[in-house]
């Protein structure tokens, strides 16, 4: 019966067949010790002469490392095994064979794995990672989507800049037409929000960062609610809904994987809401306390952040940045009006910001004012104005980008490691 | 009280407020019947000159279409009414007006709101289609994750072309390369399923197609399984599964919104396993029995497959195609080597296909042969290759388009109303 490594404690004590490939062996005199994965988990096979005899035993003793091969036998649970079970196998069959497989259990540089990424991913430590990654996107849809938003795929192909031009991908579209790739679906979903209320959008977003740092890849995933008839501190809950939520997810549903990468999840069991709130003028005060150089008025960079984030040990949330360091699009705090009512969360433990957004700019004659303000084409945005002119409403939003919070949840160096094909600046293959 | 439409049977008898748009309004004397729409739904709010006064039910007499406005009254059930519930208003209040709006209920032509989709969203019909949509997209997350598949989320930016070069987009990558935008996610899936067994990847495609037919979107979302160890048989009944439970779930949850449509829900109800399965020898004969000009040996296009589908009152598969007509990477059958181990479902009632998979090439010297015919670099697929050298074992998947899948469940006319923002030869605006 074929069975997979993740469901072996249901067939304790059954003869079953395990379809994998062989991730390491080792052998001692009339018994060879192989260390079998499928994908779903690893198991060791222990493969004894005298069971199977001297042909089969001989045959196992120079199968590569990868090598493919289905192993049967009779699953018995070990308290001593890794996951609490082994095989005693009585024959095996290789399908495919593998020689001198690039990657070995010693130390191998990032850039020599990079370039192997499609085999560097069959690792232990790459598959837990992509485990939590799936659990994290599982996790963030369900939460949307048991609260009611409706998912709206925002286009990847836009015709002007939502942020800045200086970062974005240009694509011939067909002759005549230079189309960019998606910073964010915001726009987008401002006006999905006023037809269905409450929606998200979660694709690829692309920023062409000639930035070579921990925290940046060209192309990364980002989910982005957006929600009609809300404020800020709607916006700030609906955030702190989410990361709490994920979290609690994966420190249940993916344990093995976490205590496999030596994450210590005690700080994982502190995220819990409300967070931390402080205003960009606290933070910043917080910054020159701690020693930071820091112009007042400027925006808070990857080491402003990595020093506060410091301080926390859970997430935080940063609001009211001055209007002028962030996007036009952001509506003024009525009280103080040179402040934006904006939201960063950040991550604790030196990660960073992990959430932007905030409540948008609702008023028709000031968004124009903005536009015109930042140098954008009006053209460009007048169905993004119409939102104003035809029943406008207060609504706000946030993005938050999956690979800076896996990157978080895993406790890795860089967020290189938390998608299956990273894509950086010197960096596209395979 | 706040409260949303959908949730409005809930409160029956009580005092609540709805934040929404005005969609329709009409008086007769001393009645004003506003429909209020606030993304979740529509209900009808009786607005009583006797009950509200003068003043207020003078402001109502000119409020035009979608008017942003909250309406407080009472929740009273009436059968007579659309969601089984009417609003007694007691008073609104204006957030947004709205004056010509664009869209009325009269008929527009396809390029006027298609030039407005940004607001044409906003009309039931539309909000019921990407309800379908969201719907559509949740079943198939849910059919993997419960399945024990784990998301992958491949490339964007690829180095080299999967299928033929024609429809690629190229897109400037930083100074000195070029990127293409991925055409699918498949073989990078294949080197995933080799990690993780069973996975998926689930985004945005594009294809820089110059044909307008009804099937086509420059961009378009894929769902694409890849399973380790699986033959074509195995595949075939994977996309059954996936098929007959996505349509089952938008039987379950979005019956209204069928009804809306006015979707013959009897043609959905009969999506059930297994599919009639015809081999391509069979099909083409079916052709010329149907009096359709076909020459046998070359690929089926599009007229084709509507002929052959209208045969069908449910999906059914096309297997066995000649191997010339596809893709390099196609497993031949080893009983009759010149065709491939494929198959494409095609969707009844003239849709045609909407999954195309099949068993992959696992050997390395067919696969370098192939790679040569097809005159592709065999540089770009060197680690595409080292999937066949090191533990190669049989393997395949598909790739099912969404926005097919979503025209045909909720049969309509064209692809172009089953995302929120269409992008096409002649457009990406807004």
């Amino acid at each position: 019966m074929r069975v997979y490594i993740a469901d072996i404690a249901e067939y304790d004590g059954q003869d079953v067949t395990i379809h994998g490939w062989l991730h390491n062996r080792r052998s001692s005199g009339k018994l060879h010790f192989l260390i079998v994965r499928d994908g779903t988990g690893f198991i060791q096979a222990v493969m004894s002469k005298a069971a199977v005899g001297d042909e089969i035993f001989t045959r196992a003793d120079h199968l590569g490392q990868e090598t493919s091969l289905s192993v049967t036998g009779t699953v018995r649970a070990d308290t001593r095994a890794k996951g609490g079970y082994e095989i005693d196998a009585t024959s095996f069959e290789v399908h495919g064979e593998s020689h001198d497989y690039p990657i070995t259990p010693k130390e191998h540089g990032v850039d020599y794995l990079l370039d192997r990424r499609h085999l560097w991913i069959r690792t232990e430590r790459q598959t837990a990672i992509l485990r939590v990654r799936h659990e994290v996107i599982s996790a963030v849809r369900d939460f949307f989507n048991n609260r009611g938003f409706i998912l709206c795929d925002t286009p990847i192909f836009t015709p002007a800049a939502c942020e800045g031009t200086t970062t974005l991908f240009p694509v011939q579209y067909f002759e005549d037409t230079t189309a960019y790739l998606t910073q964010s679906g915001q726009l987008y979903n401002e006006a999905n929000a006023m037809a269905l209320g409450k929606v998200y959008c979660f694709g690829p977003t692309f920023r062409a960062e000639k930035s070579k740092t921990r925290r940046h890849l060209t192309e990364f995933w980002m989910v982005e609610p957006e929600v009609a008839y809300a404020g800020l501190n709607d916006i700030i809950e609906l955030a702190e809904g989410l990361i709490t939520s994920v979290v609690a997810r994966v420190l249940d549903k993916r344990k093995a994987e976490l205590q496999l990468l030596e994450r210590d999840t005690a700080m994982l069991e502190r995220v819990t809401a409300p967070f931390p709130r402080l205003t960009y003028d606290e933070a910043t005060k917080m910054l020159r306390d701690k020693g930071q150089p820091f112009e007042h008025g400027t925006d808070l960079g990857g080491t402003d952040e990595t020093v506060l984030s410091e301080q926390f040990d859970r997430p935080f949330c940063v609001t009211h940045y001055p209007g002028s360091v962030k996007a036009f699009y952001m509506k003024p705090d009525p009280q103080q009006p040179d402040k934006a009512l904006c939201v960063d969360v950040l991550a604790p433990e030196g990660y960073g910001e992990i959430i932007g957004g905030g409540q948008r700019l609702d008023d028709l004659d000031l968004l124009l004012k903005r536009i015109k303000e930042h140098d954008l084409p009006q053209d460009a945005f007048e169905w993004y104005l119409d939102l104003r002119r035809y029943g406008t409403v207060p609504h706000g939003g946030f993005g938050m980008g999956i690979e800076r919070c896996v990157s978080w949840i895993c406790k890795l160096e860089h967020v290189r490691e938390t998608i299956p094909y990273p894509r950086m600046l010197y960096r596209l293959y395979p």
